[in-house]
């Protein structure tokens, strides 16, 4: 695993500030649940102001979760200095996205100079029982050197 | 284009209600722009309670709307009583989001009883001026007879 | 695990008996490694008739051996008188595919009476060493009385 | 639409001979139908040696030649020493692959320095009546000084 290893002491730290700074993140209420290298885990919980029609919540906002679930176990392995943007995700959607809370992880499968591709799981909780609720195979891209896109 | 004839005379109103319902668009601040059989389009504005960490609007919010746009899209064919589910959707982002304004347009491709398959793009506008996104390709299920899922 | 109990006895012989009139499984030199209900491994070698142009197998090929690696593994958790088509299917190139002999996998992750959610990887095989060159993530359709779409 | 000016004046030539050396073009029969910058198409019919089970070309044939054309519609653009890789594509069925002849066609969306995103659409034709049989979203990348990757 050793393709795995952080280019930076603190990747962690890096990637809190980072996710601070999405302001979409404070409005669906997320919060990082664990930070390794390759691997990012968000949790959030339902409500009303994240719904599609029937009540579930909309498929987007668990796409806008393990969009920075994955990008972040991808910037986790990037050197200082670079910024993350996402080049493309797909997203299929297993189940209704619902539950006392959800767990969106992202993780690495292959890391490289310019693109890396990642792969995300999302969960929802209920009374303690996990259901997967959607899957994402997502391609970030590492940005050096352009500003304003440094993380 | 008569495979894009819709199925019901009050399509128009059954996407209104159905997309009222939508508390992410509450959210987000999106309204409808248009409805046609088979096309539908979604206008919001950025602002910092959408933002990735460089102050783009986040690409799931960029989803968001363009997963609404291809929906409903795909609902304004369907039968009365059906509703509207996303199975997968792909999404590509080809510039940061950004712009006064962002409108995303979705368009069936082929409708089908069971599957839709829709195409979306969505463009920025910064001065009157328009610049290409995004683009989405989605799959889109018609759920007859299952409770709760009814627009 | 129960959700990937097979509805039939016969499983097995139906995926080989379906693979079998799969013309371009001949021309590419593909054989069937493993069948377990919502699993299936298919295996071929590089060879020029299946190049692209700097000498690597083609993305479409690797595409191709997955999305039937893919489309039995749904196909095996079917019932009788089923056939199986692909919705549509999003494949990530992580190397160059190249090796003594490519297996290719395909996972059930979601069986379901109208679509089946699948996975796939496929690793090339160089001197007993594995490294993956490709994963997929693919919607099934299970299509019942429809005449001449039957496996 | 100067974003699609062609960087090389022999882009019709380079495109030509890179095809000319994809083994599976020729086992596929393949041909080159239209080169322009940054849109390409390549026509095939379908034969026993290219089917699914039901006698349909299957669907990673259909990637193939779509990958192809849109692998090559982003080559067009490409400067003198590029080689051009597949990072990805999804491809959607919109109906069963068939007819007297099939044509591929791939469009660049975005031409950019390192990845380069391009749309596909391929009709079958039967009697002279186009219909479509599936469409694709795909990202190319740039290859600048890697050996063996020059087209």
């Amino acid at each position: 695993m050793s393709a795995l290893t952080p280019k930076t002491a603190n990747y962690e730290q890096r990637v809190r500030d980072s996710f601070q700074r999405q302001g979409i993140m404070h409005t669906i209420g997320a919060t990082l649940e664990t930070i390794a290298p390759g691997e990012v885990a968000i949790r959030f919980a339902p409500k009303d102001a994240l719904s599609q029609q029937h009540g579930f919540v909309h498929a987007g906002v668990v796409a806008t979760v393990l969009d920075s679930a994955c990008g972040y176990a991808a910037f986790s392995l990037m050197p200082e200095n670079a910024g993350v943007l996402t080049i493309e995700f797909k997203i299929s959607l297993l189940a209704p996205a619902e539950g006392d809370h959800l767990v969106a992880t992202g993780r690495v499968r292959k890391p490289g100079r310019n693109i890396t591709f990642a792969e995300g799981e999302i969960h929802g909780f209920t009374d303690g029982q996990a259901k997967l609720v959607a899957t994402m195979s997502a391609s970030m891209m590492t940005i050096l050197g352009r500003e304003g896109v440094v993380d």
